[in-house]
């Protein structure tokens, strides 16, 4: 793609951006950017800023102004048709007189789904759609799944040494990944709903988990996979009252541990028999409280356990330029792993770019094995 | 660096090239290249193609004759100025009438180390140097090591998935890179003189251990670090004869074995006391024998020895976009490893790069530790 030339992709571009920057302010909805353009001149600009309010259109029609009749609007996601918090978006631009509607990509909301875009060109309204739309799908991937599943998007984050250690022998880990790549990952707190820990990095850290940037940022919600409880009554993320936290435990943890951290206003929640949590089952009871994204931030175990219940959707693990050793330092996945390298997970679009000295490597696992495939399931498997 | 202006580096570049196209076919010499210049034109080129015969500036000057006269020369490597196996390239470029001479950088080598530039200022030639130095240092780190210190130059090469293991937990590591990162491997292969594995590779993998190629390539020489000659006799390292195999043991290694493997026309080096391969040692025996470059290809036992002795100068990662777990995998270096963060070896210029869907990850070792830096020999470790 090239942004050199004046076109549909270079003012879709611009919207995209208005998107993006809007990106962990919107709750589980989508993040969204209009541009509306009229005899060569950008003329209305808009994005979804907040959930229940103005949609990226309507605040790009009002910038607008009587100037959007005959104009055409870029849109990053196919308008709504349906009266939800907002009135349809598709009825604005036809009520405002838009005369050309470019669309990046269908709105997979089953409550839309190409109705936005039907209900425009039953009004006369000449629609191009495709534009960018794998960019604006990426960026709204999280919104994606969380849309027709009901499950978080689950980005796990690491940093590991080129010999793919996550700390030394003895657990130290501080630090591995430079100031950058930590600034990065601050962003990215910024831009999930919650951030989850096992609780092994609550007792060996006790880390804050706070988005702290030069500039102020969202906080997101502290999830904490604590099977039994051993979260101290005084660690940050329950002292520190800028987020809120959520405790995963197992059945047989204490009930009366549970009473204590309720009764300081902490949300536990109960997942699976016995003394282990069931992640999968965490999943879903997180999405039913409407938690749309996570980052995962550690630790081994936790991280070893959700690859394992296929629950990763996206990987950003940085690589810091050092080595450590130790055929028993921790790796970024505890467990078993797998007996055989044709069944290995694969990383799909794997990409890779410098963060100062430091190297970020990011993709998406999806179950692996040959046989698998080989039986005819490789579409399902994508 | 630019490229695309024809200047002094423009010239040096071709030069560059061609001493790059010679990698592996020197033995111990550096690889040089030559590019004489005349009113515009490139008059003659050359390279150092074989030990013993012809250097770079010889094979360029016979190439441009009596054209030579007030011509240019842009050399790689600063002209020798001492008898060798050939006469010195100092005296042929002053014989030739060269009016300029541009040296991308001075020979380290302790016989010429500058005298090769004076002699050819005390002729009146107009001598330029720097030009594209580093290009051409890097280029010949290995012979750069061997000149001055008699040891090998060390490379470690290894493919791993994105969770940093190099195997499963049941040793399966078939395949981790894909096609394109094995033909660099061989490529390598022929750049080196010597390739060395630990025994446990024979065992478990009984490879070849040559280069194998879509042209043909140089084999190198095939070093098997095995404590106590648990080599099979009918391994391929032994019975395939295309490459030299050289065996690296232990004090306690059974003479029997040493005499039936010498009896083959295998070299048997004894290295170090009692049951395991002093590897520092090792090493200078094999530079002792003019073996000046080796690659490692695993596994991570011996590369955690060299790690943990200091004898890796350069590491060549392959991640694979894979995962596959596993808390007991192996991952590159076996041994305990280091007990803090802080002391961590540094990757000195780590670069990256992608070859299809796997990652190059290249970079120098260096002893890390940050007392050690603050008493002021941080010098020393760079």
């Amino acid at each position: 793609m090239s942004n050199d030339v004046m076109d549909d992709q270079w003012y879709m571009q611009t919207a995209l951006q208005l998107a993006a920057a809007a990106q962990g302010q919107t709750d589980i909805n989508p993040v969204v950017g209009c541009v509306i353009v009229k005899q060569g001149r950008i003329i209305g600009m808009g994005a979804h800023l907040k959930r229940g309010e103005g949609h990226a259109e309507v605040l790009a029609l009002q910038m607008a102004g009587s100037e959007a009749e005959g104009a055409t609007a870029y849109v990053t996601l196919e308008p709504c048709s349906h009266f939800g918090k907002t009135p349809p978006c598709a009825d604005r631009l036809i009520e405002a007189g838009v005369k050309r509607v470019v669309v990046a990509t269908e709105d997979p909301n089953p409550q839309v789904a190409g109705r936005g875009i039907a209900r425009l060109r039953e009004h006369g309204i000449d629609v191009t759609t495709g534009i960018l739309g794998a960019s604006s799908r990426r960026l709204n991937e999280r919104f994606n799944k969380f849309i027709v599943s009901r499950l978080p998007f689950v980005t796990l984050k690491s940093a590991m040494t080129l010999d793919g250690k996550v700390a030394t022998r003895l657990g130290d880990s501080k630090w591995i990944s430079n100031e950058a790549a930590r600034q990065e990952v601050h962003t990215l707190r910024h831009q999930v709903q919650a951030i989850m820990v096992g609780v092994g990095t609550i007792l060996a850290d006790d880390p804050l988990l706070t988005t702290r940037l030069s500039v102020p940022g969202l906080h997101p919600v502290r999830i904490v996979v604590d099977s039994l409880l051993r979260t101290p009554i005084e660690a940050n993320v329950i002292t520190n009252r800028e987020a809120d936290t959520i405790l995963i435990c197992a059945e047989e943890a204490d009930p009366q541990a549970v009473r204590r951290f309720e009764a300081l206003g902490i949300r536990v929640i109960r997942s699976g028999k016995g003394k282990r949590v069931d992640l999968t089952q965490a999943m879903q009871r997180l999405g039913e409280i409407e938690i749309s994204s996570i980052l995962v931030e550690g630790g081994a175990t936790l991280a070893g356990q959700l690859l394992k219940e296929g629950l990763i959707d996206n990987m950003i693990v940085y690589v810091a330029p050092k080595l450590v050793g130790g055929s028993g330092a921790p790796g970024l996945f505890a467990g078993e792993g797998l007996d055989y390298m044709r069944d290995a997970w694969q990383i799909h679009d794997m990409q890779v770019e410098m963060v100062g000295d430091n190297i970020r490597i990011t993709g998406y696992p999806k179950k692996g094995g040959g046989d698998l495939c080989s039986q005819g399931l490789s579409k399902k498997l994508d």
